[in-house]
């Protein structure tokens, strides 16, 4: 336990940082931390007055999810969990942390935004950082080469939380993914049908699907002329055309990263193509392009791919596109990313039109899907590192979360954060065993149902629980209904009232709700 | 980075520790956790051969679920939820970790078992113990005073794990709440008759319903001589009548605790009662227990509680037994527990036949729920101290899964992993595009297809994965079938064939498979 006088003494410093970031009008994020340091050093001592001072709140970058968030999830997920079972996917699950040791050294720089367990004894272990290096750590560890799964959980990340945009240190991921060894571009073509299933069904506005190939970027940065050693930092330079005009991208290759200018622009000359299966067959006939043997491999599969995505009907939303560049190392073979389109919902920052540059805020705001494929992730893991070859689409909940949340609040209808159909109410009082027994028969009968949890609740207030929470129908008791059997049937919204028979009253209820 | 040599030095230490704990035939559990320590060590010499040596292996008492196991896990949950929904529940979540303040001081002795996050900076952080204190957090965070809601997710205890016998350090909790000033017993009745309902869906076998009140324990424990400051301590002595027989009861009362002699006959006079109505009817008259007011109020509100069993038709499997006494502090009133009672599946330990003890593998295995009245919980994180009464059940899930689990595992019946109503197959080769066309149409559909990823697939390897996967049906496509525009429909199970128009297959899968 802490000396009295040296907490006081900590709150006081303390309240000093405070005080000088609020004058310095430092980022209310930042505000906010100090202030929650504080309270918990105020906190510390609490005891004193004989009065509980805690600091409620949850820690920096999660969020609790009410009722009302939880209904838009819930939707959300159904969504989903139908799409991916539809296409034939089990699913499995993996505890929420792993062995240090299985974490490391898969996420290069960005293992210091991996989240530690503290030493209590036993073993050292980390929060997972995304779903994918646990799959593999299954994959490897059963010794399974064949597998169709999902898997929906949340992950952790201890980077700077943007929550407004969507980005929470604890975060849901919804990943789906094939593991096998098949034919060429089947699976590939299959996930991305399922992206184009689930921003269909979603009804998040228009979208489009880039796809491209790691192979095709390797051998176009050879043809170009960047040194081997170049062509992951251009790389990553190119991932940035999505938030930075070609101008800028070019200056850091030729600045930042030694790229001289000639071999920027021929890059500069590739990443603007965008098209479908011609693209793929011009480029394949492209004097510089068809030298190299990667290239033509990545492009002779992408031809091959928009075969397939022709027969699943989904081409109208699919560009092939060769400025896309998603980070990660481990993808092998073709990458993809789905964006929405519609201007006002997310905007989406056009690099090709070479507008000025782009504030933090709007940047990719758009991406809400991504993936690709990994054929070498899961040989890391095997003793004798055999590989499985794996393609994989992890879908953007939060941002989807963060759209849905803003459409509900946007338009008029109210969520629902129960299903229940009928309220049991009395008009009258000493009727709460009445009320009970009704409700038990329609519980028993598979009815949502409820009653107020009072002996002589006055009529008016069940009326406005049932307008407040939605329910759609009230059966109200009195001492007439029950001497004549039956059940006065209200409905809410429009206050008909109606006798049903008490025998009829389970089938009327289905029959009005269903 | 360590020396080689000191790794190598500790490698031969921890060999030995693993040799002695074998010769001395130690406990599965203690070697296998020294095990993973010298892998844990070895593999930091892997880089060496030039091979991935990692320890695969989930941390120490958690687990992965196989499809198999989430497709019992998803059953288990739909019964669970769909009843919280029957009875008008909404639902939220709260992060996995919460500051580590919000947890200290709620779990007296059992807070060793908290896990925390290591400090890398900024807040301190613990893993969730249990759903209960994250609830009553989010009230008073919100300053909420009504909600009933169920909340399923994983909880977190450094526990000695006992996987055999479902428990874990990372395991579910399914726990639903009502919260609110409410007229007595109403709410409580409800949260018995969800049990009620869950575990005659969940078809576990009979089972029984103890309920008790903490008000009745005090009570008797006060009439019976036990002073003041031994309420707690004799209490969860009592607690153990479900895994003692009453003769080593006694002993501990008496012997350890320094109770007399008397007075510990007297508890165990009253603790031997069981009975309904008529019992709590008995002791409002009972010449003792009548001198304690606060029992009087527990039994009127135990006669009142079975008024309301009688009218929700559960009284049948509720058994009001003064010898349930659970442990949580936090409880005010009424507490219950429910028992599984079928021999085999779970066996239960009579504690009133005075059996000669019992092994610890049997212990208490057939509790699958329990729960309470808890009404100052919330007032503990409300700067003022406002109270939120509370009445709440928590479904003890895992122990749900396993002996679900050991059923599966039990009836041929197989558990099926996927919902795949129809595979789209081919007898004959280069028919892949036509039939992805026909997946397509299927899955267009919103029908749960699939199909091969493979050009030319055998049809016995189609036909194989049906068996397996557990498919029912099977579209054939032959040059035959695309030039008479029909499909083969197969009836796995009896190898039933029928050409089906191909523009009514859709509704034939469905009325097929509905």
């Amino acid at each position: 336990m802490e000396d009295k006088a040296q907490i006081q003494e900590a709150i006081k410093s303390q309240g000093e940082v405070v005080r000088k970031l609020k004058t310095e009008k430092a980022s209310k994020d930042q505000i906010d931390e100090e202030v929650a340091k504080l309270l918990q050093l105020k906190a510390k001592l609490g005891g004193d007055d004989g009065k509980h001072q805690f600091v409620l709140k949850t820690p920096k970058g999660t969020r609790d999810y009410n009722p009302k968030q939880m209904a838009i999830r819930e939707k959300v997920f159904n969504t989903i969990v139908h799409c991916f079972k539809r296409h034939g996917a089990e699913t499995i699950d993996t505890p929420v942390f792993e062995l240090k040791e299985t974490l490391t050294g898969k996420y290069g720089e960005d293992s210091k935004l991996i989240y530690d367990l503290k030493d209590q004894g036993g073993e050292l272990l980390s929060l997972r950082y995304d779903l994918t290096v646990p799959f593999a750590r299954y994959l490897a560890m059963n010794k399974i080469t064949n597998i169709k799964r999902y898997h929906i959980a949340k992950v952790y990340r201890r980077d700077n939380p943007a929550m407004t945009r969507g980005r929470y240190r604890e975060f849901y991921q919804c990943d789906f993914d094939i593991a096998g060894q098949y034919d060429a571009m089947i699976p590939d073509a299959e996930c991305l049908k399922i992206v184009y299933e689930i921003l269909s069904e979603l009804g998040l506005g228009d979208f489009r699907i880039k796809v491209n190939d790691r192979r095709i970027l390797d051998g176009m940065f050879a043809v170009c002329g960047v040194p081997d050693d170049k062509f992951r930092t251009i790389c990553s330079t190119v991932d940035k055309l999505d938030k930075m005009p070609w101008d800028d991208v070019k200056k850091e290759m030729v600045n930042e990263k030694g790229l001289s200018e000639e071999a920027a622009d021929q890059i500069g000359a590739y990443v603007s193509m965008q098209g479908g299966m011609d693209l793929a067959e011009r480029l394949l006939q492209d004097p510089k392009m068809s030298q190299s043997k990667q290239a033509c491999a990545g492009l002779t599969d992408i031809k091959l791919l928009f075969s397939y995505l022709q027969l699943f009907q989904i081409t109208d939303k699919v560009v092939f596109d060769l400025s896309l560049a998603r980070g990660l190392d481990y993808y092998t073979g073709i990458i993809y990313e789905a964006l929405l389109t519609q201007a006002g919902v997310a905007p989406v920052v056009e690099a090709q039109n070479g507008a000025p540059g782009s504030t933090e805020e709007s940047v990719s705001v758009g991406s809400v899907a991504g993936g690709g494929r990994y054929d070498g992730l899961v040989g890391m893991f095997d003793p004798k590192g055999r590989k499985v070859p794996c393609v994989g689409v992890s879908i953007g909940i939060e941002r989807i979360f963060s759209i849905m949340e803003q459409k509900a609040e946007a338009c008029a209808e109210k969520v629902r954060t129960t299903e229940v159909q009928i309220m049991v109410a009395s008009a009258q009082k000493n009727l709460l065993e009445e009320r009970l027994k009704l409700v038990t028969e329609l519980w028993n009968a598979g009815i949502k149902a409820e009653v107020m949890y009072k002996k002589n609740p006055k009529l008016l207030s069940q009326l406005q629980h049932c307008e407040e929470s939605g329910i759609p129908l009230v059966a109200i008791l009195g001492e007439q209904e029950l001497k004549d059997g039956v059940v006065k049937l209200r409905v809410v919204a429009n206050r008909e009232e109606v006798d049903i028979s008490r025998g009829d009253l389970v089938e009327e209820v289905r029959r009005r709700t269903s």
